[in-house]
């Protein structure tokens, strides 16, 4: 990218993660402020031609747009919530983590003090900002996201989910129930093969193959979610719960966890005793919490 | 197929699996002997084509090759274990659904009694049997997995998983596990998305990005359990738990269940207590219980 067209960015913060950020706007080519309250961790990115602001205010007027990332909700309004220090006119694209209700309350504040606001998390290590890997997830007006695509695009693979401001916060925890249950899953299946001499790696494609196929079928089924309506065209929840028996058993047979194995059975058994036995899986829905 | 070249085979157990699965055989043009405790079952069978035999007896001797499906363990062996059955020289293939001790303790039996074993396990429903789809895993000598193979070829992707007995029904709950757990992770992530408003046919292609995703890192994160080694390339459980009582927070802040974050945690939680927090997310295979 060339230096003259891009745009000017801020990045308050710099650890591990806005680190990375600052860095990866530097390699685009965008003219890149920093701050943080520890200034020595900003010395390697002024060496890479980063230009250390004096103050968090000094920092914020030096570009039309501020990404944020420190440690949580809390840290970011004791950094900006100070009466003296200037948002008005700002765009604030805040990477910190936290919950969909801190979002929405630092949307409101932002508001209120005259700054712009979009909401984001980010899934990934610090390694991988700066590449496609890195997938960021964007919440708030989508005009906001859409003028400040380019610019974001320096991080990775920025995506805008919705205007609420909440979604980035939701997807990201989502998604991370995903990862690990997906992993916990694989464990399961691993120990339960270790018990027959069979090593991971000789498991593993297996694990995959099924993760990746049952992923297929969620389009799927999430219409019967949106429908309200949950006939067992596959398999219905009683039969599914015998199956879950032979997967508690073969665990406690072979001597290994059956925590998980018993919590999915626990899970669909009230689904049962709430009179969904001939209904297929997705109907466990409601077991989640989630009303129609 | 032709049905002079086709392979006999015979059917024991013609409940709704049963009836599939010779059906298949039927279609694949293999002259098919049935039996069922009862006979009625074998009806429509017989209008396709299929010999219905008297005994079971009788029908063990029809064909080199039986598969057996019926409810359980217990059950094939009320059928086939009095002594006047003659089972020297037969070639039984169990699809019975059960665990790994019992296909161990079947194959014996069958070898004390002079048959050839492999035992099955059919991870599909009835109306696939036939199709692509139907995967039905074997184990056994691999030499009589051979030997059958092409007839196999009719009930659907068959695939032979080692010499251990015990293997198919391992790898057949190793699957469900994972099967179950893609699902749930899934309902737990729509479950949080609607709260938001989000419907369920908008959060499912994220969910199913990510599950496929995280498969991909399965054969990698396998060496780790294989070396009993997990250098935090990507990150360390310590940073994984904090991540996970976000989960936690947010689902219980939103309403949703927050059972399975609760016991995603729990489980990080007993492997950093027993030191492992600079270590990678697969070093929980300790806490599945099977030992290095
Ligand atoms: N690292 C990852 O892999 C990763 C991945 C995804 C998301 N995230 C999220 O990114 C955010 C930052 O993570 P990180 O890894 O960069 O954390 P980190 O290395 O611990 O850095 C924390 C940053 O927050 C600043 N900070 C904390 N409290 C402050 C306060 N009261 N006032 C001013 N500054 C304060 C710290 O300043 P000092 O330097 O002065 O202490 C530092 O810049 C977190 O919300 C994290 O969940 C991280
Ligand atoms: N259906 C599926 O979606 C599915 C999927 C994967 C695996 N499986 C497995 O396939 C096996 C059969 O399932 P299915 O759906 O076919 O069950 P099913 O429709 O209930 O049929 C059970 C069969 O077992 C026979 N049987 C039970 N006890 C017997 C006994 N003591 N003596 C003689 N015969 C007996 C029944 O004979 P009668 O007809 O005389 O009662 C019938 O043929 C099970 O192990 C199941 O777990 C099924």
């Amino acid at each position: 990218m060339n230096n003259k067209t891009a745009t000017p960015v801020t990045v308050i913060g710099l650890g591990r993660m806005g680190q990375a950020l600052a860095g990866a706007f530097l390699k685009a080519g965008h003219p890149t402020t920093v701050w943080n309250r520890t200034t020595s961790k900003a010395d390697q990115l002024v060496v890479e031609g980063a230009r250390l602001a004096p103050t968090v205010g000094d920092a914020l007027k030096a570009s039309s747009l501020t990404v944020i990332c420190v440690t949580d909700y809390k840290a970011m309004h004791e950094l900006l919530g100070a009466n003296d220090i200037e948002l008005d006119g700002s765009m604030l694209i805040n990477l910190t983590s936290g919950d969909s209700a801190q979002a929405r309350e630092a949307a409101q504040w932002a508001e209120q003090r005259g700054a712009r606001y979009l909401d984001g998390a980010i899934m990934a290590i610090p390694s991988a900002i700066g590449t496609a890997e890195a997938v960021i997830l964007h919440s708030g007006p989508q005009s906001d996201f859409e003028a400040h695509r380019s610019t974001l695009d320096a991080l990775g693979t920025v995506t805008h989910l919705g205007t609420d401001h909440g979604l980035a916060s939701l997807y990201d925890v989502a998604g991370l129930a995903m990862m690990w249950s997906v992993l916990n899953a694989w464990l399961q299946g691993t120990a339960l093969l270790r018990t027959a001499g069979v090593d991971a790696a000789t498991y593993a494609p297996f694990a995959q193959q099924i993760a990746a196929g049952v992923a297929e079928w969620l389009p799927g089924y999430a219409k019967q979610i949106d429908n309200g309506s949950f006939p067992a065209e596959v398999s219905d929840l009683e039969t599914e719960v015998r199956s879950m028996a032979h997967l508690i058993e073969e665990s406690e047979a072979v001597g290994v966890n059956a925590e998980l194995p018993k919590l999915i059975k626990a899970m669909a058994d009230r689904s049962i005793a709430a009179g969904h036995g001939g209904e297929q899986y997705p109907v466990l829905i409601e077991e989640f919490g989630a009303g129609r």
